[in-house]
């Protein structure tokens, strides 16, 4: 895995920073990849950033900017003169460079703008144009670009002299004279065609592709669907303006796996590109103290139920003994069939047409979930309880008991199997985030449910 | 995106089906993406299945059948006759064969096994060796393979032989006579290099590699973090037996996600390969109810230490107002707090070594968090409840009742983050799931902390 010697290297590189050794730096660093540098980097403290940056030079800095976290590259470029600056954005491919002018500052956008050629200031305009998550706005228009009248002999000619400028030369796409998509070579055929086969002759129609305003999500979804290396980019006039890459597909499909992990466990606000250990305390705060807040007003409703039904608790206190029972039986079904579906509708397996069967199939999930834990707890205190000398008889048989208890976690584990699986697809049906908006509603509502659906069937079996 | 002319298509085949219309069907399906048409099969009857199937016939269902769900696979494979099923098992990838010979049932194995060719065998078997979840066990052995004597031109030759076969030749392996691998080189470099340049020349080191028993997460993070295209698969002597490629990267990475919300949830067992509508409620219940037993179970504890306290709350029934708050405050927290680590924990961030670091990161997080929930519900209490004109006038005053409440609630935030945050690391450390461990133990642990901790400062404070 090569581990060993990564490892070797980056301990190599912090002694070389440690002992100010700019000439030891430098050839680890060449050796290193650079997200690997990229990740040294971010645990250096401000000199020894300096220092790093200032010996690696702009050149070598390149690769590592654009692997950074998009929070510590505005205080990375700043480091470099106008000259080193002019030299580093130019280098940068201009789906990076792009990102970049994305997260800096107004003022640096300006001033880093000012220091582009004209082609570069002309493309990254055209690019900024699009929303940073749509595949506008993360595609390279880097793309080995050929037309169907050219010869096998041609069109090797016109990619050799793109060759290292083009992100990826897997798949090759063939447009007309206006530049619309037509079709697409593989470069295995270009290598072993005969020189004069015409193009025409061994293209393939390009059958996937995305427009340029559609989501991210959409293209990295197609991307994995059709196992394809390269997705291209279009207008609405099926202009071809750039490529989508399987690498793309899988840092795309990573931040939105983890978004939805940490909405669904009531984290907001944007992932920060830092990694964990590098996030402060203030800022892991700020992304949780919104719902933990929220949610503890929610909670206030079923405190107030709680108080309300205080005369029948206080008849038979016994009930205590099952009352968390019942709550947290409704969150833990409720959350897992939210889990199951938000995760459906990421893979993308849900459409909107699907709701009555995924109600039907969650009403008889959730009956059986609730059947099963509602005669558990009703065998364990007919046969377990009247053997364990609680201090406050109850007065009424455990057999009641047992039916009061059984009854209301069946009741309370249907019906919150069938909210957590609704919350999302009605959330998702009025233009809502799925997750963020499933998680609270859920936990208070079934809550409160929880809590009425208990003290009501007690109250019902059991004549309090 | 294609996806119009894809739902017409798919519509069209659901027509020929219905019509029982083989050339229709026929047509349809050989314009069609095989993505689609294994979705399209998952949803059709036994009899549509078999009318599909034997329409499409074994060289189109090839491509069809590898992409189908692993519990759809072996009945797919029994419609055909021996004459068929040989074509078939003939043309899949080997990566795909072996995939396929891990799910079927034992008497399929050795029948199919029968089937196949002497070549076919012996890679199989020599394939099978490695577990389901390792990177030999995902790996393909189609690979450019040449070695560094060879001059451009003898190395077009070669994979001009193999073009068809290899999976990809974005990347192209150099080997020695014993077979090890001891470079690379990419496809533009030979398509652009004059043909007499010997390989030794142009050869990069091949860097990063993965060993076959190594696990396939760490082949998939390999891939993802070095943007590659393709990962080399070598044995213990640095022999190069296969590769994994970017979408196995894809797809790794997809089921680790789903795998780890679902555990999150309290889902357990094996993902079904269904998509969520596919699988059946019976399947559903089966990966839900334990947890949902459990944990019922494991809140007894809580709900015991309720009725332990009940003369405490009998006291003071407006105690019950907040008490569900303090208890939620600490899942709620806790959640946050495992699963932010968790994520960290799967994306590679955190190693053993970090432990303390994320001690101290969580303490001074859960008590800003504490703190700052804890104020909240004390300015509640003091300016809001006064008005509100509950039936159970407090014996103590609201100020006291908003020392007892902001005490507890910040005693119990900080407890259960950092419990939430150690959890994971803890289940790590020992080898234990993170996720699977400390979603429940979480939940229980933090209720009955919860009720101890509100009962304790209640009692404390307002002198109960």
């Amino acid at each position: 895995m090569a581990d060993d010697e990564n490892d070797n290297l980056i301990a190599e590189i912090q002694r070389a920073i440690d002992a100010q050794d700019g000439s030891g730096l430098l050839a680890a660093a060449e050796d290193c990849h650079y997200a690997d540098l990229a990740e040294l980097y971010e645990h250096l403290d401000d000199e020894e950033r300096d220092f790093f940056l200032k010996t690696i030079g702009p050149e070598l800095a390149t690769d590592v900017v654009a692997e950074l976290p998009y929070s510590l590259i505005e205080d990375a470029l700043n480091y470099f003169k106008p000259a080193q600056l002019r030299v580093l954005l130019g280098n940068l491919s201009d789906d990076d460079r792009v990102d970049i002018f994305q997260v800096v500052s107004e003022a640096a956008q300006v001033r880093f703008f000012s220091l582009l050629g004209p082609r570069d200031k002309a493309l990254t305009k055209s690019l900024l144009k699009y929303e940073e998550d749509t595949a506008g706005g993360r595609m390279t228009t880097h793309v080995g670009r050929i037309t169907a009248d050219m010869t096998v002999k041609q069109a090797i000619a016109v990619l050799r002299r793109d060759r290292e400028d083009a992100e990826t030369l897997a798949r090759i796409f063939v447009v007309d004279e206006q530049g619309r998509l037509v079709g697409k070579v593989r470069l295995r055929d270009l290598a072993f065609e005969t020189w004069d086969t015409p193009i025409r002759d061994i293209m393939e129609d390009a059958d996937e592709f995305v427009l340029a305003s559609a989501d991210q999500e959409n293209a990295a979804r197609l991307l994995s669907r059709y196992d394809l290396v390269v997705l291209p980019v279009v207008d609405e006039f099926h202009h071809l303006l750039g490529v989508i890459t399987y690498d793309d597909a899988l840092e795309i499909l990573q931040e939105e796996s983890t978004e939805d992990i940490e909405k669904l466990a009531g984290i907001s606000g944007e992932q920060t590109e830092l990694s964990y250990l590098n996030t402060s305390p203030t800022n892991h705060f700020r992304r949780r103290v919104n719902w933990l807040i929220g949610l503890g007003f929610l909670s206030i409703a079923s405190g107030y139920v709680m108080f309300r039904f205080s005369a029948t608790l206080e008849k038979a206190f016994v009930l205590s003994l099952f009352l968390p029972m019942v709550v947290a039986a409704g969150g833990n079904s409720g959350g897992q069939a939210a889990a199951m579906v938000i995760r459906a509708m990421a893979l993308g397996e849900l459409d909107k047409r699907c709701v009555l069967r995924i109600a039907w199939k969650e009403i008889r999930t959730g009956l059986f979930l609730g059947l099963a834990l509602g005669v558990s707890m009703a065998a364990f205190i007919t046969l377990i309880l009247p053997h364990l000398h609680l201090t406050a008889a109850p007065e009424f048989s455990f057999f009641k008991l047992s039916l009061a208890v059984g009854s209301a976690l069946t009741l309370q584990v249907l019906s919150a199997t069938l909210l957590g699986a609704m919350l999302p697809i009605t959330a998702r049906a009025i233009n809502l985030d799925p997750a963020v908006v499933s998680s609270p509603s859920l936990a208070s509502t079934v809550d409160v449910s929880g809590m009425l659906i208990y003290f009501g069937t007690a109250a019902a079996i059991l004549n309090l």
